[in-house]
Parts: C-alpha cells; sequence; structure tokens
C-alpha cells in the first residue's frame, strides 16, 4: 500500500501543473472509453450482481450496485459534466498589496492525494476519478468488495483514457485489494495521503474516523429540520416540507423533524398532515401535535424519546409544536447534525437571526433543504458533503478539493 | 476535561452569535485588564522565572518565559490590535444566483471550540484568547507547565475582561492542571473540539498529531530556499539571501538552502558568500560552491548528506549550485518543507513557473522568505501558521478560524 501511495504522489506532483487542457482531453478520452469498453464493464457487474444475489443482498442494495447500459451511459456523460466545470487549480480567489509594496495572492492549488473509501455504488469510481483529476488531484480508490469486478473494469477504461491523454495511470489507482488490512494501511499513510474521503453509511464513516491517522472529511447523519414561522406562507410551508420529507426519504438531506410555531399550528398542522399522510408519511408528534391531527383526524402516533434528533431515512416524520423561533432554535442546537435546517418565513428578521444562529453546512430560508446538494447549487458535482466545519461544510465540489497558497510578488523587499 | 470542553462547546453557541461591538468590548477590557493587572502578572511570571532557573532551563527559554511591564504593554497593545481587525463571521465570501431563482451565500461562521496547545510563552495565552475571541471561537488553553502561574494570571485578567463585556467566562479557559493525561483526554474529544493548534517546536507538533483524534493544524519544520536564477538581479538577490537567513536565523521562515543557476554562480557566489560570512554565516557548500568559493577565498565546508533539507534553525546555510530552474524545483519539491520558498529572477516565465510548480504555503517572487508571516502578508496577527494543505495552509489569521456555511434564500422552491 505504501509503494501505491507513494506513486500517487509522484502522480500528483505532474498533476498539479499539468495544463487544463491536458486534463479535460484525459476526461474526454476516460469518458469515451468508459463507452467503448461499455461490454467488458457490464460483463463484470453482472458477474457482482449474481455473487451478491448468491449473498443474499437486498434489492436496494443490488440496486446500488446494478450497471445497465443507460446507468453507464450517464456515467460517461457525468466524467464529461465534470471536464465541462471551471479548473479551480490556478484560481486566483483573492489579492492586495502591502504598504511595502508587495503584491499578494491566495491562489489555489490541489490537496495532493485524495484516499476514496466507499461502498459498492460502481459510479462513485468514475466520478470521484473524474473530480480528483480535473481539480489535479491524485487519486487512490478503495470501492466496496461487492463492486471488485465492476470497478476493475471501470478503472482499466478509467486507466486507458489517462493514458491516451499523457497523464500517469497512477493518478487514478484502484487499491487491488479488499482486504480490511490495505485499507487500515492506507489510512495510516500520514504524509502520502492528504485527504480521505468516505462515502457511505455513518457505519463506514465512523469506522474510517477512527482508524485514520490521515485527515478525513466526515459526513455524518442528517437530521433535518424544517421550521414552519408564524408568518410562513402555510401552502408554501406545506409544498416544502411534503417536498423535504417525501420527495426522497432516504438521502440525508430530507427532512426528519417539522417544527411548528404555536401561532399556526392549529390552522397548519391538520392541512400538512393530510398531505402528509396521503403521502403515506407517518407522523410522530409531541403531545400538542397529537392533540389537533387527532382533533382533524389525521394519523398520528405519539413521539417517542428517541424520535426527535433520529435520522428515519424513511417516510417517518417527527413533528414538535414550538412556542417561538428562540425554541425552535434551541431544538435544533438540541438535535440537529449540522446538515441542513430550513425555515418557512415572510418576516425579514426571523430570516436573518435563522440564517445567523443555525449552525448546519446549508440553512435554506423559503426552500426546500433537498438543494444542499453540490449540483443544486451550482458547484457542479461533489465528491461528499462535510458535516464537519473544518477545511469544507458541506457539499464538497471542485474547489473545495484545492488548497490556498500565498503567492507574493515583490522586488527586491527585505525585512 | 470533558465538562471543561462542554462548558467551552457551550460558552462557543453564545459567542457564535455574539455581535462584534460586543466581542470588541470584551477585547477592549481584556487589554484594561491585563494592564490594571500588571503587578500580579509580573508577580506570578517572577515565580515562574525563578524556578524556571533553578531548574536550570537555558537563557533563550528563559527569555521567551520573562514577561517585563515592556513586554506586558505589548501584550496588551497585541490585544487591541485584534480589536481593530474586521470580524470575520457573517462575511459573505461568495454569492450566486441558480436558474430556479435560489440565492446562494457561502458565509463565514466559527469553527467552534479551538484547543491551544502551546509552550512557555505566557503572550500565547493572551494572542490566541484574543483572536479565537475575535473570530467567534472559544478556546481552550494549555500552555507549558513552566508558565503556570504567569498563564493563570493573564487567564484571571482576560477572565475580568470577559464579565465585563457580558461573554461567558469559559469562552476562554486555561486547563487547571498541567498534567500530561488531562492534554491526551482533551485531544481525544471528538464532537466538542472541533480544532487542535500546536504551537511550538516540531517535538510538540508530532505529539499532538499522534495522540490526537480531533483535527490538528500542524506546522512542521521550515526548510526554505532561495533559489536565485540566470536573470536575477544580482544586488537585490544578495539582500533577499542574507536577510532570508541572517536577520533572524531562529524562526521557520528564515532560509536554509541558497540554489544558484550556473551561469551566474562565478559571478554571484563569491559576493554572496563574502557578504554573509561577514554576517557570520557558515557556509556549507555542493562541490561546485566549494570550489568557487574556495577559489575566492570565502571560508566554505563541504556539504554532508544530511545538510540539504535541515532546517538549521541557526547561522548555517547549505548551497548548490544547479542547472537550471528545472533542477531549482526538483530540489525543492525533494528537499522543501512545503512551507516557504522564494526565487529571484527577472524573467516573467520564470517566475511564472516557479510560482505554479512549487508546493508551499507561500512563494515569494523577489522577495524575502521572512515575509511568510502573518503580520507582514496583513492579516493582521497569526494564530499559526499551517504547513499542510487541509483547511488553511500558511499563516492563520481571523479568517482561517472559520468555517463558510450556505445561505440559501427562496421562495418556495422544492425538487
Amino acid at each position: 500500500m505504501r509503494s501505491l501511495a507513494a506513486a500517487a504522489r509522484d502522480a500528483s506532483r505532474a498533476l498539479a501543473v499539468a495544463p487544463t487542457e491536458k486534463k479535460d482531453r484525459a476526461l474526454a478520452e476516460m469518458a469515451k472509453a468508459l463507452r467503448r469498453r461499455a461490454r467488458a464493464i457490464l460483463e463484470a457487474n453482472a458477474e457482482d450482481l449474481a455473487l451478491a444475489r448468491r449473498e443474499g443482498k437486498n434489492e436496494a442494495f443490488l440496486d446500488r450496485l446494478l450497471l445497465d447500459k443507460k446507468r453507464l451511459e450517464t456515467t460517461a456523460q457525468a466524467v464529461e459534466a465534470v471536464r465541462s466545470l471551471p479548473d479551480p487549480v490556478g484560481e486566483v480567489v483573492d489579492s492586495w498589496r502591502r504598504p511595502n509594496g508587495l503584491r499578494v495572492q491566495k491562489v489555489r492549488l490541489p490537496l495532493g492525494v485524495v484516499l476514496m473509501i466507499y461502498e459498492s455504488r460502481p459510479n462513485v469510481t468514475s466520478e470521484a476519478a473524474a473530480l480528483c483529476l480535473k481539480s489535479g488531484n491524485a487519486v487512490i480508490l478503495r470501492g466496496g468488495k461487492e463492486s471488485r469486478r465492476s470497478n476493475r473494469a471501470i478503472a482499466t477504461a478509467l486507466a486507458f483514457g489517462l493514458s491516451a491523454a499523457g497523464i500517469p495511470e497512477q493518478a487514478v489507482q484502484l487499491v487491488p485489494t479488499v482486504e480490511h488490512e490495505a485499507m487500515l494501511e492506507l489510512l495510516s499513510l500520514e504524509g502520502l495521503v492528504d485527504l480521505c474521503i468516505p462515502r457511505g453509511g455513518e457505519g463506514l464513516i465512523r469506522f474510517v474516523a477512527e482508524n485514520a491517522r490521515v485527515p478525513v472529511v466526515k459526513h455524518y447523519k442528517g437530521v433535518c429540520h424544517v421550521y414552519v414561522h408564524q408568518s410562513a406562507d402555510l401552502a408554501m410551508a406545506e409544498e416544502i416540507i411534503l417536498n423535504a420529507k417525501a420527495q426522497r426519504p432516504g438521502v440525508c438531506n430530507a427532512a426528519e423533524c417539522l417544527l411548528v410555531d404555536r401561532k399556526v399550528s392549529e390552522t397548519f398542522l391538520p392541512r400538512a398532515g393530510r398531505r402528509l399522510s396521503a403521502a403515506k408519511v407517518e407522523l410522530r408528534g409531541c403531545p400538542e401535535t397529537v392533540v389537533i391531527l387527532r382533533r382533524a383526524k389525521v394519523p398520528v402516533r405519539p413521539a417517542l424519546p428517541g424520535d426527535f434528533g433520529h435520522e428515519f431515512l424513511d417516510l417517518v416524520l417527527a413533528v414538535r409544536v414550538v412556542r417561538d423561533i428562540g425554541q425552535a432554535l434551541e431544538h435544533i442546537a438540541r438535535y440537529g447534525s449540522a446538515h441542513t435546517e430550513a425555515i418557512v418565513t415572510n418576516e425579514l428578521s426571523a430570516a436573518d437571526r435563522f440564517g445567523r444562529e443555525v449552525t448546519a453546512s446549508a440553512v435554506m430560508v423559503n426552500a426546500s433543504t433537498r438543494f444542499n446538494d453540490g449540483g443544486e447549487l451550482g458547484l457542479g458535482a461533489e465528491i461528499g458533503i462535510s458535516t464537519s466545519r473544518l477545511h469544507a461544510f458541506g457539499p464538497m465540489g471542485l474547489r473545495e478539493l484545492t488548497a490556498q497558497k500565498y503567492l507574493v510578488h515583490g522586488d527586491g523587499q527585505v525585512r
């Protein structure tokens, strides 16, 4: 593993100074190679699938593992989409002049070597490779063991693309073994690996965080709230909570809890409750919520102590009536996971206060929590989401895969 | 330690939303209290000094530990200087609009709780407290054990300042014990401590990095090079290497190695060598350097294998003649420590290439390496220097003590 990482380090040096057009050529060739080698990739994927099915993996797992012609085309298109994004390397982020005449610039440079650890989702292989390549980083890919044949076939295609553009193949390396020890060794290679990005369930991320000596971007759970302020447009609030909860309940930016100001709870909860129930959402309410909803004949269960702060990842929603914005903020500070928090309000001061006081990677005012996503926020694509504040907070796009150095121009200044 | 950190976490919540004027009032009161309690602080420092002297600490150590009236006044002024810097919290770093009408902003927020671990330099206590306070972070201070009385007296003054401004005293806490176990426990408090900044020698930083579960800003050694390109203004190059090496040889942004293009080595080395020798700098040269300098009767020793890449922190300079900029870049990639690298040149393409290809927290073109410093670069003050690329690279000022969240304004957008 050490020599693999050292090779990545060497490749990262070449990549760091590669001109944009060379990286773009590689990305174009990678997309081409994915299409040209579709048959080999789909065959390898079929083998992975057969084995996973024999091992009794559930449907959701198999669906994440599955590649078909259409998905492979989407994968190739994703590589092309990264190609069309602006190159962050060399971007001058800020600049100023010092009294002694020195001109100071902050300029983006790549991080170096990124270690990507992910579950059995073969599309992550090419996506992560594309994002790292465009941002000038070498990447070491360690995917789930059930996808190893698919990953190998994809990595072979990617390597063709790289060498067609004259970029060292070591810029994108798939870990050749799925042994646990190999992963542990990679996680210990301080000085060779600059950043580890784990992508998957909370268990995987905790495992990586606990065993890593290299820096890790942590993406823990998303316990996201939608808070309906007393001044809210209630029709808007209804659409937002429905979307936030039910459009795709299994993802981290889905809402898990609805907070409603007491002043509007009698009006809002019955109508929103009916819509949510019709969308098959199970409601678990605080005592006040239960009284209001039962009176309105909307199905509801009393919330258990563990329901607040819980990431259901399912069609279940905790609901609480709050006194005012102060209590809503307290609730979020206590139960939120710093992922995404939303307020629906028409009052400027409430929007400002919520935006200022909530600590979360994204704070939404009058918009669904579901927009906390690299694509939706305009980053083009994301390699992961950080729920800790170091280095990056929230979706990580190309820029978040870079660092900044000071570039100082003088004409002989000394101290 | 856990309850101390939990108290810091609570205080950080209050501090995160404290208005600038409240923080500024606290800083003003802290400076005042440092002056008002000067006698108690200097007495405590005298006790620390007496004990350290009895323990046989050397003069450099005692000098770093010493506070006198003048130094204490400088310390109070440093707190006031931080007060006058702009508040980074709430700064909108970037903003854009999405096709669906969402307005996206990136807004600075504090990191949370910062753990500062440092050696027996009591001035760091108030400096770190001021920088963390202004950037909205709670800080836990763990200074060297030889300075514990001084630190306690300073922390008492700071607490007066905080409470005079109505900020919880737990925003600035001195660890009440210098036990090793307590420090180890603090370093393990993932989730309560957001960032650890060690400040001191390489040994301290390695110890912290190896024992921390919380994120650490690493500041390893500074092996800085000055490269004299064939097109350099040789008089300027002479001033720059003299300043970079001899103005203050014991600091991390001092130069440790001079690289000279072969085309100008015969002209440059004798004159620069004479100046450096006159400044008592010992020269250790590659074989070519030795020949040139001996011919010019400038004292020089042959460099030993370990002299390149070594941080002398002393009046010693390694010298090497290189073929061209390519060889200089190779040398720096191999032996540099990503701290500060300088080129002296009149050729635009050489300056551009050096600026682009060198991976270092600061790259200087025609200026001394000594400018890689928060104050000199215009950050106002620095809490540390990062030589790793995660989160921050180079001097860390107030902005580097913040993270960024997405603040998104819509008018009912859903996905």
